[in-house]
């Protein structure tokens, strides 16, 4: 028994908000009756919206990984080239699918600590006379970094070099937290996934899909059945989907779809902006180190700190979690035991950062790490240096009688 | 605004009760900490035990259909060939899946008014000399027809053959309803989804996977990655999985593993034994024909009935909805509006039965379809009379004064 | 481990919608803060339409007997008479609280086989020349017996007599379910509860006052505190409540406000309505007695049925619930074991009547009680000749060949 | 739309754990079943334990305020005489409550910012040669304050002055939070809410009730029915109750009283004992004042500040529920637009009181008060002197390679 609410900071799942467990509460409809059709057009069509495309979505139940899957056997044939920029682990494991089914992944290994680096990717292409690669994958924002990729510059690099590769990124932990524009960017396959800025459990998966990849779905040779676009164009057209499709979480997401409507997407991504440099404001203060070393590419869903030479990451986590109840991210194959991630994202607030990086202060500080005190202090002027606004009680609580004091 | 309860009759997802919504209703947790690990444990173990096997299972975040693919792609090589026997729809979207795959399913056609046919089998399986046949894939309940297969028996019939092809079951519609022997049976992989007899909603798909279907993994050539068997085996060997599971349903299958073991399988599998009774009880009452022509393979998950001639079952259908608020399963593909189908599965009694049956026999009615009246009532003699045990009211209400009226 | 839905079929608590269950899961907010001001304000002037009252409504964390204290305490003083129709058990209970307050309570006592008689309230009132009573109390809807009294026709016989006495009138298991109105038919305090046709779970309930009632409440002088009208005025005014409200009871509330509101009072009662006609056709049919002997008197809300001489009711309750896992209501003080009561009320359509009346006729059965088969099958016809509209599938149903068999 | 969790940190209802909420929403049962006598008897059994007596304890759909009304009207006689402590506005709620019913309240007035003294009251009772004064009513923790009054010597003042009162104490905010014990301390009447200490929404209220309390009842002449005891006595025995009980709330409760049990009661004091003293460790560093003066009354459920003079605490309030979505308590009566008040209590934890005490000091700077910044800091070194045992990654973080940095 452990009172109180259990702080889930690891960047995705997020924090899942009381509206959508509560509409997964419902019971399971008849996924072919008339109502269900509702359901699934509000579905595809707010999707839409939030990948901001006028293109094509499709909704698979599957985790992320089915999706990254999805974006390839649909789009190319075996043993096609792909330009792979490695920013982090969830990028190399995506390159690493990508050779189990049967393509040639090619890679651009970063160095963990920036975004993907469209100067690269051109000078890549360029290279390509003969247009040898098929689709350039990118994420957007690298969850096991905390690093964001300048998807319209990427866009520019393929524009700049002159070639018809296939734009894929994936999105799985930036959509509905920080600014994505599939159309406007000119991105052919979106890829992401409902239990980070959806705030939805795990369980849904997503592709944006433009024309041009549409296209390129024709002539795809890679097998395919469960992950066929094409079967889902005409069931979709009317709401409905080619096989049981996950509707209690689809009820989960209309609600998302709404409660992202009602905050407005802008505010969604300032709020996290917002909180990505609080939380950065905390590990500087603290004299740690932002895994991120590029200013301009640090992300607003989650900071990855470095830890001093010495110690581990994990004890430091362990510790965190025994003491404070608070699930911290932990560092993933190159950097394991080396970084906690700091998850601040999904329905979060001002108060939900204050209490986990508190979590985090007072665990550096049980767990015996160096640390400078403040952190916590830090955050808070920096929530309030970019409050939004005026306080609305201020003046008044200055009150009756002035000069109190 | 449609006062009271909906019933959702349709031959899976079936009704999911209220503990399991409630279960999935719990904060997602952090799936790489080590309170997931007892949650993916209790997952894993219990659907050992509800396969009745001491092999391996997986789960899959994916509809039933992500669980067909997942048996064929671990298993088989480009080009296999596979024999399929089609008792319905399912086994025939099944057999085109293996095609897209780009497997060589071979289908012996049966009539859709039986289980398959376990000699003919025995005699395809006897003609294939040089054992090209990989694998041979039968659906346990066709959910199309109501038609249950003899798993056993088919397994002779390999046996008799001496034949080593994998023998693959569909058990999506059968797990948890109708009584399963993975490992008596000798069955190499099963495969299962969440929203029949395990009452959850859909979104989970399982494989239960003999040594021998282990075996054969290792030389498969098809490319997987999502479904992937070898990539669960060291993560599920601590009760992690190697990409985000869906976490929520999880949970809701953990009570389900709970709600099972509470009744016990055996009871289970007599309840739906019974109601299965009781509903073509009601069919043959009302002077409708069962679409499945052989008594010993009808179905006690759900009764499809052949619509008087003349008469659109999808027109009877839409009444019952708008009338009575009821889903019932529609005809698909070769019977398409020739029958309906009542699902009686899942978390179900005998007054849901009866107020389903009310539904069909003044849906019948109501939509001017030639019928006998008295089928529920032949429903509530079948019930009686297989009740088991004595109520244990009876004597005493007969009570306090004896022979009296 | 009992599968399937339990059949919650007693006259209240009713069967409590999904929607309501899900809106009572939010978590509590503070009672003092604005966003509260919105729930209290929603819930109290949602009831004020319910009852049909542009006057005043209390609404108390309570059951349904302190609605009753509350009626009584408010207006009335030490040692005044109040004139009490006894109904049945509920109205026996009232009038019984009257005495224990230190009210002269005087009962017409009834033969709990119709509602309250105007003619016996008039005669009375009028040999009462000095006004010594001050109340004339009545139940609208018995839940004991299943008898409905003429609440017009009580204030034309107050005014009749041209006596002054209050008219308070008991709606707790008729509000929502039964038209009443309030205004019209000028009651002075009506009394009721949130787990009948408001579909709530138990623990609100409430008073609706008239104008006359809230001045007689000045010179009212049995002790209150708890609940005092007086102490609800200025905070209920803002929306707040003078002491901590059942908040998620209310949250509750405010769905079914919604609810009833979307499907419109009207249909609400007519639904009900048809409900007991069906009810009461089965009755028949088994060739059992309803216990309300007066027909324009018979309830929409339940049915209470006469056990045939020498059978024990309750024995066969028993049996239902062992049998069927649903719930009866019991014959209650002087019809204990005598009778059995159908409640078919609040959240509930026609297959839930089916599935209801089927358990009924079943347990008939199981306990040895003597009864002509058939009830159901008469439930049916009453409820396909008092459906409303056409079937839309009916003519579709007969298809695409006409004449056919 | 407001991201992310609200933080209700009024001093009750405290926020409501998912388990207890999720257990309130399964579907109402019959009361008068034998399913239901399970609840209510654990329940009444459970609530035993958590007041620590092995007399009777009664359960009232209802709020605090009823509890209290019911422990007078059950024990006392029109125009007794009560000795009220008056610790705060609560206290002072309560002795206006008796004057309603009759009762002739005396009162000591305290300065509100401390527990009762045990000495003026046995200097009181001491002066009561006739033994005029039935009984003696405190608040175990005034939620108004923050303060604790001593019962054990408040029982003793009685025993020393030798006078037959009945000791009745209000432990509404304290019950499940601060140490009670009922029968050790010679407690004759225990008053409490379901909405703090037992962290259900509110809606529920108790009486636990010494020998001597319902030897009194027998000869007590105020007026009661709804709040009788005596009614409950024959229905309680068996785990029913005389009127319809909140029973989903009673769903509630049983899981409170598992979730107490699981974590231990001496723990759950402790808890919240460590929770106040981190809270006023930021107040004393915010160079603010806490408005109970005398440090061994402080209370472990909430800490009322007082704000420095000029300044609204209102609109402090304001601001920090505008900008920070966080539900402070208000001051009452004496103190209104003076004090503010923190609740740590219920279901909660470190990095919740962190999130609380971080929106409290923001709230202060955006408010415009004077104040000195750190006070977070404190707590936060507060909790870490006060954390139980070693933290289990402590060593282990420091890791692999020792003396580092």
């Amino acid at each position: 028994m452990t009172a109180g609410r259990h702080f889930l900071q690891i960047p995705g799942p997020s924090n899942v908000p009381d509206r959508i467990l509560r509409a997964i509460d419902f019971p399971t409809m008849d996924h072919r009756g008339p109502a269900f059709a509702e359901v699934g057009q509000k579905a595809l069509e707010g999707m839409r919206g939030i990948f901001r495309t006028k293109g094509r979505v499709v909704i698979y139940p599957s985790s992320g990984t089915g999706a990254w899957e999805a974006a390839l056997v649909n789009t190319l044939s075996p043993g096609d080239r792909v330009l792979m920029y490695e920013t982090g682990h969830f990028a190399w494991l995506w390159s690493r699918l990508a050779e189990r089914l049967g393509l040639r992944p090619e890679t651009i290994v970063g160095d963990w600590r920036r975004g993907a680096d469209p100067d690269a990717i051109e000078e890549r292409l360029r290279a390509d006379a003969d247009h040898s690669i098929k689709a350039v994958c990118v994420v957007h924002n690298e969850t096991s970094t905390g690093a964001v990729s300048p998807i319209a510059e990427v866009r520019r690099a393929l524009d700049a070099a002159g070639h018809p590769a296939l734009l894929m990124v994936d999105t799985i932990s930036s959509l509905g937290s920080v600014d994505y524009r599939h159309d406007e960017w000119g991105v052919d396959v979106g890829i992401s996934g409902s239990q980070k800025g959806l705030m939805l459990p795990p369980g849904l998966s997503f592709n944006a899909i433009s024309d041009k990849a549409w296209q390129a779905a024709r002539d795809a040779r890679l097998p395919k059945a469960y992950w066929s676009w094409e079967e889902m164009e005409e069931p979709n057209s009317k709401g409905y989907f080619p096989y049981t499709p996950a509707t209690n979480l689809l009820y989960g997401l209309n609600e998302a779809i709404d409660m992202l409507a009602e905050e407005g997407l802008e505010n969604v991504f300032a709020r996290h902006a917002r909180h990505g440099a609080a939380a950065r404001a905390s590990v500087e203060a603290w004299g740690l180190e932002v895994l991120c070393a590029r200013p301009e590419d640090r992300s607003p869903v989650l900071t990855a700190v470095l830890m001093p030479e010495g110690h581990s990451a994990d004890a430091f986590r362990a510790t965190t979690l025994a003491n404070y109840d608070m699930s911290l991210g932990n560092g993933l194959s190159k950097v394991a035991d080396r970084v906690f991630r700091i998850g601040h994202l999904g329905d979060f607030n001002d108060l939900m950062l204050c209490g986990t990086l508190a979590g985090v202060e007072m665990g550096l500080r049980d767990a015996g790490v160096p640390y400078r005190a403040g952190g916590l202090a830090a955050a808070m002027d920096e929530l309030g240096a970019t409050r939004q606004g005026q306080a609305p009680g201020a003046e008044a609580a200055r009150g009756r009688k002035a000069g109190a004091r």
